[in-house]
């Protein structure tokens, strides 16, 4: 396939090879260094495999006045030492780890490690995130970012066939996108500018523009100082936004379709390790998704016993957490859109309903339990943008260039975005962001 | 293939279909009013076609005490405007616009238009900046994107193909990643952070956990007061990272075949309408590319009567197109490798050479005259990158949490950066990276 000169077999690939020479590379797992043999197990990001070597005895070595050299590294092997090693590959039943082994011919250590490795396998969730890159040898862990990277094609391939523009839309911005609130403030040369919150001005746009559908996978910060395990000062955004909708529904229609396109991907390429290595079993979910009026949502959580405290139309965790119960009882469905939410929760660009101006046409989802996307159809005539947004207590010439994009003409367009390391939390059965982000950024988390 | 409610057909895909019935959708471009019929040039993300509106004689509604609301609406019709049309599909030879036409028989505004347009064809390009939106509904400037698109996810294949896993490095940092340059700092709650100029240190960290081989396309930040017409503020660098490798020449050799892949994408899909609207015949690269060590284009191109105006070691900019003619008239080839830069013009993470510790394992790609690539074999051996540092002027102590990802072991390694914008503007033969970018971000350019 390629005429690249990295010659070295990935683990996974030693195993249906006839015996013979072959090189592997990685770093080193464990050794024991017995008196007559000695055994490496050396890990890739692949596997794990069995290098052995038999010693030479003690006093042929003498009587030949020779040294094993290649006795001696493995001895100094420490653990996390990458190597690369040419030796024998052996099927042999007996070996526990998977059937073979490989006879050290060679051994050169390309990066030796500190004998004190700064973590163990039970050190906590803070001291982990300081030694992230020993963390991520975890298989368990690196295999996080295998099913995020399969994830995330899968959505790109759903919307490239689909002929969706990918779009990369400004990160600095001159001035809020929604609010001031949670807002990064940089230094911009002599002046300031602000980090994007989230590309909803910028999608906006390009339906002005007549792209049509356009998709951005992309970074977005909010400052917001909680300490939940839901919450990140930057996170990796999914969104999209699409043009000539009739309302929400078109863009649900959408969203289950790419969710459903994205979830098989996962389920065949890693459903197996995944359930080996997270005991959790991942399934594809079947469309539509159940779809409940907010107001419905409420009225159901209530006759479970729970009143959402709250003194404003919106559901709150718990209450998302009870209303997924609920359709996991009723549907056994894992995911659910919450619709028609209340206008004085939403943003002034969620279109509202003709015949009843007190809602919206938007949806949050819901996957076990927890939300990952708000979506809505926009608001796309400029006088009624601008009644929403006196509404709301903001001023309409303070948002003057986004008015801009409607007033040349626009089309119909709704869309969502989603947090990629919930729908991974969430899959994947983790408590918290930490565990599914490469770094995480929180208040008092910059490094590594 | 989809139960999505947009039932609109693109105008690509009339030319096909039967006479019949057809919706379609999009933006105003022309109208034309006369006596006894109306033409409207409707055009959408795919194409551009003819509606056409006989007109009833005015006598006949003035008999009947009818008004003809459709033709009121047409005369009506500002450019720009966007509206939904249903009406008759008729394939007629004699229609100059792709021979066929829609006979109008419902037809809604969605969003009109302002009649006073801010831009026109010959607009500067400052003023089509201001106004992106309108500008990028010219189908060539559209067009760019969906370039892009293809461009990217050929790229992304080609390496999800091959097991690389994509990561999301964090574009908040707590410290330079490079040097202080050219940073944007942030504030960050009570404290202080910067913007990420590169992936870098993330992306090798990504070798020290056993990734093996990573991908990244994402935003990067540079806080150049730079006015060419080469430089932004914020643009999106495409970015790989691979383990286990002998040399710099296993990331250029990874690198030509990921070109290759992305520009036969881009041929296939969009070779005839990149043709069209630029005049630009886009070529697949043959591989090898041409590689060169920098001191051998040096004398190369001060045989051709250009002597570098530089005290350092490095090329600068018109010796890249000399160089580049050069090989476009030896080779044939729009690609060359200029490679084994001096140390002294190298970053300190670079690898040297064993043999001429005064070289690094490095190399730059120059497409069309113009560089758009700086790989290298990185330097993953604590103590010579101490050393590095050092000799570089900097201090050891204040890269610490960087140099603590080669402690606890690591493989060697390599990989490149590649200007996305960079490689669309050469590729299509445009004179600047505003033409080629969504929203451009530069010193005194935040807006839209």
């Amino acid at each position: 396939m390629s005429s690249l000169v990295i010659e070295r077999t990935l683990i996974k690939d030693l195993s249906p090879l006839p015996d013979g020479t072959v090189t592997v590379a990685g770093w080193v797992d464990t050794v024991r260094d017995q008196k007559k043999v000695q055994f490496v197990v050396l890990r890739d990001e692949s596997g794990a495999v069995q290098l052995v070597r038999p010693r030479t005895a003690a006093d042929v070595l003498a009587a030949n006045g020779e040294v094993d050299e290649i006795a001696d590294a493995i001895s100094g092997l420490s653990q996390g030492s990458f190597v690369t090693v040419t030796g024998e590959l052996k099927h042999d039943e007996r070996v526990k780890l998977g059937g073979i082994e490989v006879r050290i011919e060679t051994l050169v250590v390309d990066g030796a490690a500190d004998p004190e490795t700064p973590i163990a396998a039970d050190s906590g969730i803070d001291k982990r995130m300081d030694w992230r890159f020993l963390d991520l040898r975890v298989p368990r862990n690196a295999l996080i970012f295998r099913v995020q990277t399969t994830f995330e094609h899968a959505m790109r391939s759903y919307w490239v066939e689909r002929d969706y523009i990918e779009v990369h839309t400004p990160k600095i911005m001159a001035s809020a996108s929604e609010s001031n609130a949670e807002l990064f403030k940089v230094d911009y040369f002599e002046g300031s500018a602000y980090l994007a919150q989230s590309p909803q001005f910028f999608k906006q746009m390009a339906q002005a523009a007549g792209f049509g559908k356009i998709f951005e996978i992309a970074p977005v910060f909010r400052a917001d100082p909680s300490f939940t395990s839901r919450h990140a000062t930057e996170y990796t955004s999914v969104d999209a936004e699409i043009s000539y909708v009739d309302s929400h529904e078109d863009v649900m229609a959408m969203q289950e379709e790419l969710l459903v396109a994205a979830f098989t991907a996962v389920v065949e390429k890693h459903g197996a390790e995944i359930k080996e290595l997270f005991d959790v079993d991942v399934t594809v979910p079947t469309t539509p998704f159940p779809r409940i009026p907010l107001a419905e949502a409420k009225r159901i959580v209530a006759e479970r016993g729970y009143v959402v405290p709250r003194a404003d139309a919106d559901m709150d965790p718990e209450g998302e957490r009870q209303i997924a119960a609920y359709v996991a009882e009723e549907f056994g469905h894992e995911f659910v859109f919450l619709t028609d939410y209340d206008a004085s929760i939403r943003p002034f660009y969620h279109m509202r309903h003709d015949d009843d101006p007190q809602l919206t046409k938007s949806y949050d989802l819901i996957y076990n339990g927890t939300e990952i996307t708000t979506g809505a159809q926009r608001e796309h005539r400029v006088d009624v943008l601008e009644a929403q947004i006196r509404e709301k207590g903001m001023k309409p010439e303070e948002l003057g260039g986004y008015l801009d994009f409607f007033r040349y003409g626009a089309p119909s367009h709704g869309g969502f975005g989603m947090g990629l390391a919930r729908v991974l939390m969430l899959m994947l059965h983790q408590p918290n962001l930490r565990e599914v982000t490469y770094l995480f950024r929180g208040p008092t988390r910059l490094t590594p």
